[in-house]
């Protein structure tokens, strides 16, 4: 059942990071496609080739912006701030993720001393009672072997 | 009083991300005509329309600052400085934000964990002490059972 | 102690964060006046006055970078490597910080409940304790209660 | 044990920052050295020497991206793209590892108080312990006493 949960818990922020890497990917292939296509007849369009778009959604999205291309048009624009957006969060949510992950090493060490202390604790409750109970066994040896030789006395 | 506790924790990091988010928003729109006003009439100036500046201020607070619009007045510096800080500063706390929320989702499990411990320490401790009351019970009706045959033999 | 130990932990990353800033507005005014001196007279430079370099250092330092403003001599570059790598090393200690500052909050409420478990746990112990002092109590007034009549009878 | 699980899980952080720096360093020394190669030849090129692309990657790593220098040709942007990518990484890298450093340092003093909690658990549960056991010794001195006077009057 840990396992389980450890598996379910870290499937969280790595489906987070996993997720958002591919829609980021996504963004840039469909952004560069869909940025050529706005840009098209534009006066001093730049992004008038796919590749050379791909380029541009690659420094766009790691925020580099050369500025040897940029989209001149509104609905370019709005796509070049689309694709700034997803990059931006991916990496804020990578960044998260991976702090999360260093975090939960370091948990799964206190969760080991947790899980002593826990054992500890557990074995001193055990052997107090044992002690308390061999004591009961010893007044009750005393209670039952008096009583006979009073019986004998009376 | 957990839920209440647990609402009131989750709403500072959400609350923060939000409200930075508000913030950045509200800047870029007021920074973006303010700028507008900044570099009119100023040599060389680009940053002329509001379109245009709305542009400039999004690749500004992305950080990716292709060059195509930039201010050129002291003025319209310092309300880029502004955009700059701002944008930056709404980032950190997002990030910030996903990573304390991506924490506590690992976090909820340990409490889950601690709670689990705890049953058993109150449930050992209650086993312990019904156990020994048990014994208390023998003694007694030990002590009581062999008075009576005693006064009998007397 | 608790208070004393809570100032001294919270002290590291407000420390962090806030020397971190200090150490990048001293970077940036020294780096702004050490650019101009670097570029002076070069071919090409458009580094040349301070308030154009703090603006570039402004850019420089939050990787907006336009391209408006740039160094073109090795110096002025070394000079501008350093302005970026202080700039973005804050940004990581100021957003490290905030993450710490929203999870320290999350955790102030566990440790609430670490408290609140500590003070059930002892309350048990302390209510088991007294329970089995009563019983013996009992035992004990049984034992003398009982010597006398037998006595009396022998 | 504590102290190497301490200097186990320190360096997992620390190790994955200080190897993300190094690979950075690494990228963007060959990666000037490829670019330089990858452009020659190329029209409107303007990576031409290693001291510029030097320069290029620095503003590159750190996504400031003047535009001053860029890539022209396919494999030049190929090599800018992996010098993004890497530059990108290592920040948020950094970033997670001082964030869980912080943390860390919070935790500290939490397992201070853990240990703390525990050892009063541990010194209640003896003088509980202790406690009855003087209760049974008490017992068994009147049991043991009683049973004399009584066989005297026998």
């Amino acid at each position: 059942m840990d396992v389980l949960l450890g598996r379910e818990g870290r499937s969280l922020h790595l489906k987070a990071a996993g997720g958002a890497t591919a829609v980021l990917a996504i963004t840039m292939l469909t952004g560069s496609w869909a940025v050529v296509a706005a840009e098209e007849g534009a006066r001093n369009a730049n992004l008038t080739t796919y590749p050379r778009a791909l380029w541009w959604s690659v420094e766009t999205a790691t925020t580099v912006g050369y500025g040897d291309f940029y989209p001149v048009t509104p609905w370019g624009r709005v796509i070049g701030a689309v694709v700034m957006v997803v990059g931006i969060t991916t990496y804020g949510i990578v960044t998260a993720a991976l702090a999360t992950w260093f975090v939960g090493r370091e948990d799964r060490r206190r969760r080991r001393m947790a899980r002593s202390v826990e054992e500890a604790v557990h074995k001193l409750s055990d052997e107090t009672a044992n002690a308390l109970h061999e004591r009961f066994d010893r007044v009750e040896r005393m209670l039952s072997t008096k009583g006979e030789p009073e019986a004998g006395a009376g």
